[in-house]
């Protein structure tokens, strides 16, 4: 591991983007994104997979020019198709129009379909909690996860983030619906290590902690067994109706690109409710430190952990494998 | 077990809640709604209940005249106050709300404190998925569960509701964010059997499939572990914030009541879309279980079993234990 300085990454991420093509204020976005998700300790979806990201825009899965267009709008609702354009630019926008829907209606929600992957889906809980709005996005996903008493590969993991803030805090969860990613998966394999907990059904459907039979098994555990599997029909069900978009099935026939909605919700009309919502939020958070604190336990709330990783590696720099990096430096 | 009619049971009740004192109307529509829970099979939250039920309508937990109060409206989000009204025909006032605002700004949001126990969530969900709406309800609950790498009973189990419309199909998730519930731990517990998979973590920290251990312990398993246990955090922030209402942990002080949101989405403005999407759900949950199918696996969607029981029951009367049944009579 290096340690890579937060503005360095940024800057190279830019300068490659610049490269590829897009414009200065698309690789400036692109370039923050990926090397925040990175400096939050999300590296899966920041430095590891910059090359990824770089390889769909040079080979056209993602459309560096496109932007997203509204299709139907019904007041608070809109409807709009992301043109096969970058993913976590199409959900930035997306989030933005969220917002400024609910500055109008109260509340706000945006069906995106035709889109590209949105990398990690905290980033837009993030840009909508740092600016006062509680939201709930979700995405689907191509089949990845098997559904309850079954083994044939049929769902996705459909990630959802919801998020809350604070005045002093930001919850914000942004959880995939399987209960270990296969990137979690592969890792722990590689250091033939067990999982802390069952991952899933090995091949003869026995449940199983061993990472290399759930590679091969492709049976990963929804979370809450039967519950998981329900959430995430659900879930592909609203993003993929509500958009006009594609459901996980129909992706292979499709195109396989997913479908998302974005929920903001405008934090009060009066300054007095608003304060009282923040105040409240750290009230809640902080009761329940304390009385887990009260006895002798640790218990942190989901975002917690994230605001600590990204000071501490804004201060010393970000841990970044060797040779990925070296790999990303050789492009430039 | 003894069967018991649909419509004597409607009958039975309602002449229970008249005795009561609850008006004509009210007493209908309670009745209805607990037997409509039998009826799909879910009597933990119906005739189970009933005594129960009319207790707290008759010690005055449930204040039997009240009904919610509009207390701010920002066009799409409104918040209201249940004034510790009847927990059932709470909910089921402010579904209808949130379809009113939905029908007016494309999404309706409500926000709703110091209300009391909805019993079974999926009420609500049928009630706006029957009248072609999406929709998502929340509420939170006392603490009945313990956060990730705590034993401090601090987390509600927060059910959350999800429901889409389709032509021939509904699909509605109702899933409390416990893997089990204590009811069927008391239920397996009485019947002196291990639980299919773990429920949670014995005293001494191990997770264990034995319900006896859980229902000592009092730490069952949130779903999906960690993640759960975020899920249930999260919910508590939003409906409690939102609602400016009470916190699970503040509860014990601020009194018992609940607070929950009620989500609806206009299924569309055009004709021809509404259709679209309700085709398109019947396509997604039709695609999911002919794939399994192909693999010689039965899988079934959220609802699903509930609309064969629905009809089963009201063919053939429903499942009653007997000395649940008599007890109720007695009160005539």
């Amino acid at each position: 591991m290096i340690l890579v300085d937060y503005h360095q990454m940024c800057t190279v991420f830019r300068e490659i983007l610049l490269q590829e093509g897009l414009s200065s204020h698309r690789a400036s976005l692109c370039a923050t994104i990926l090397a925040d998700n990175t400096l939050d300790g999300v590296a899966s979806h920041g430095v590891n997979r910059f090359g990824q990201f770089v390889e769909k825009i040079r080979n056209g899965q993602m459309d560096k020019e496109a932007a997203p267009t509204k299709t139907t709008a019904f007041a608070a609702f809109e409807q709009w198709d992301g043109n096969s354009g970058i993913g976590p630019l199409n959900a930035l926008a997306m989030m933005d129009r969220a917002m400024e829907l609910s500055d109008e209606y109260g509340l706000g929600m945006v069906a995106l379909r035709n889109t590209t992957h949105w990398m990690r889906g905290a980033t837009y809980g993030y840009h909508a909690v740092s600016r006062g709005y509680p939201c709930i996005c979700w995405t689907n996903t191509m089949a990845n996860m098997t559904p309850w008493q079954s083994s044939t590969e049929s769902i996705g993991n459909n990630p959802i983030v919801i998020g809350m803030p604070g005045k002093k805090t930001q919850a914000v969860l942004d959880m995939a619906l399987s209960q270990y990613s296969y990137g979690t998966l592969q890792t722990i394999n590689s250091f033939h290590e067990l999982l802390p907990f069952d991952g899933g059904f090995d091949r003869a459907g026995n449940l199983t902690r061993d990472p290399g039979a759930l590679l091969q098994s492709r049976r990963v555990l929804p979370i809450g067994l039967w519950k998981g599997s329900g959430l995430s029909i659900l879930g592909d069900l609203l993003v993929s109706v509500l958009s006009h978009g594609t459901s996980t099935l129909d992706m292979p026939t499709q195109g396989s690109n997913p479908c998302q909605i974005f929920l903001a919700i405008h934090p009060a009309r009066s300054e007095d409710e608003m304060e009282w919502q923040r105040t409240y939020t750290d009230h809640v958070l902080a009761e329940l430190k304390r009385i887990c604190r009260d006895n002798g336990e640790e218990v942190s709330y989901p975002g917690e952990g994230t605001a600590t990783r990204r000071a501490k590696n804004m201060r010393h720099g970000i841990p970044v494998q060797d040779e990925i990096w070296e790999s990303i430096l050789g492009s430039l």
